[in-house]
């Protein structure tokens, strides 16, 4: 039988209590300063379960799934407030309709050094660094990808959009709340973080001189992706090993998320095999 | 400078001229008989090559896009008939705003017998399998990886999606318009297809008892992929190579068009390096 909780009814959109969910559209272009939103089940259930970075503020739930998300909350040691409305008011309160009625509030908490995520040398550490990616999809996707493929970091240059956006978790299966980043300026700190602790530099372009599977194991790499279209900079890609993927004729390129997967399937995987990573094996 | 080509004003939307263009996604859902829609720029200078395996029957414009796609049209032997329509009359004749202002009717033709789209045995032939891939997206990025990592074609079971939805086509890229592709019945199908044509049936689970990166270059093979979630039947996996991704714990999957990419990479790989691939060499 599923456990009772005590939850909060909401029956005026107005309701101070929930005024960080309110206008969510307007405030996803903005940003919350310190909050970000987490939509759907699948997703809150890895907020609250014991491998996400961060701490739930509230939960926000359609009256009719309180009960299927009761076993997640009861097994929380200090739940966090948990409001229900109506479908109405629920949709009252964020400017569109919410259809899988469950939602909730997270908090950034203080970001990470970027150096503290690098696991010390000489042990084995695979990280990959986002430059100028400006689409959620691909972020949540390289997310995903780096989670499941053993990767023990994202790291975010300047221009590299949220990777807490709402579609962004999303689209990451969660992965986006448990996989450790931080944020650097540019491709420049990128590659003196590299330097500084061992990793080699690896940049996937189009235009690699060796091919990704040609690609001898290593043991401490920084994997660099660029957006799509533009791709990494060329003074970047110069200052790294270049790798590219072979394609057929005619077919311009994958999708960044899908070339990223198959480098860091190709340079994690052996780890993964082996089972010696420390980003696995810290998780339950 | 661009050249001129002519366009056929239309300013009724009720126009029957215009008709295949009508309530578009009502008629996305119970399907167009003999005829698709391609959505947008790239996908239809796609169309538009040499290279699509499909004829378009017509192209409407939103006004301001004729001079930048009348160079591909211009290029015809035989254009189709490109009919222009303002904003306001496009968004009426379809349904609902068309942000791109570019649509055409592709048409299907008779679709190729899955036979005839095995390049003959002892030559090289890789061919991907979907059975039960109901996602658009899904199946568009299958696609996409496909083309650009050297399969042959793609065989659809009964249960999968059409790859010539508008979205699935965009989704791939245009490459859904491209590379040869047919239908099967079902697994079964599948599987007794690759039996005749000397293909090594490989199933992609994580519960493979093999490792793609483990697994030897094979000359001939048929990959099958299920859909995220349920997976590949228990007694086709049976009957098949069953290969896995090591994947790190506490993650339960990549997305089914990027597990296949990681596949089809290991696969495909090493021919397109050496280019002997058929479709590589048949494209321009």
């Amino acid at each position: 039988m599923a456990p009772l909780i005590e939850t909060i009814p909401i029956d005026d959109p107005a309701d101070p209590r929930i005024a960080p969910y309110a206008a969510m559209r307007e405030r996803d272009l903005v940003g919350r300063a310190g909050r970000f939103v987490v939509e759907g089940e699948v997703t809150l259930r890895v907020l609250l379960s014991g491998r996400a970075r961060f701490a739930a503020e509230s939960i926000l739930l359609a009256e009719e799934r309180v009960a299927g998300l009761a076993d997640a909350v009861a097994a929380l040691p200090e739940a966090p407030p948990v409001y229900s409305a109506s479908r109405a008011v629920m949709s009252a309160i964020t400017g569109f309709p919410i259809h899988r009625g469950v939602l909730a509030i997270g908090l950034r908490g203080s970001e990470p050094a970027p150096d503290a995520l690098v696991p010390p040398s000489p042990g084995r550490a695979i990280l990959v660094g986002l430059v100028g990616l400006t689409n959620h999809d691909n972020v949540g996707g390289l997310f995903r990808n780096a989670a499941g493929l053993g990767a023990d970091a994202v790291l975010l240059d300047g221009a590299t959009c949220d990777p807490l956006y709402r579609k962004a978790i999303r689209v990451s299966a969660g992965t986006a709340l448990t996989l450790p980043s931080a944020r650097l300026p540019d491709a420049d700190a990128l590659l003196a973080l590299a330097e500084r602790h061992d990793l080699v530099p690896l940049a996937l372009t189009p235009a690699g001189r060796e091919t990704v599977s040609a690609l001898p194991p290593l043991r401490r790499a920084l994997l660099l992706l660029g957006a799509e279209g533009p791709g990494l900079p060329e003074p970047v890609i110069a200052r790294c090993r270049a790798l590219r993927i072979p394609m057929s004729a005619g077919v311009d390129s994958l999708n960044v998320a899908t070339a990223g997967a198959i480098a860091l399937h190709h340079l994690a995987g052996h780890h993964l095999a082996t089972r010696d990573n420390p980003w696995q094996l810290s998780q339950p």
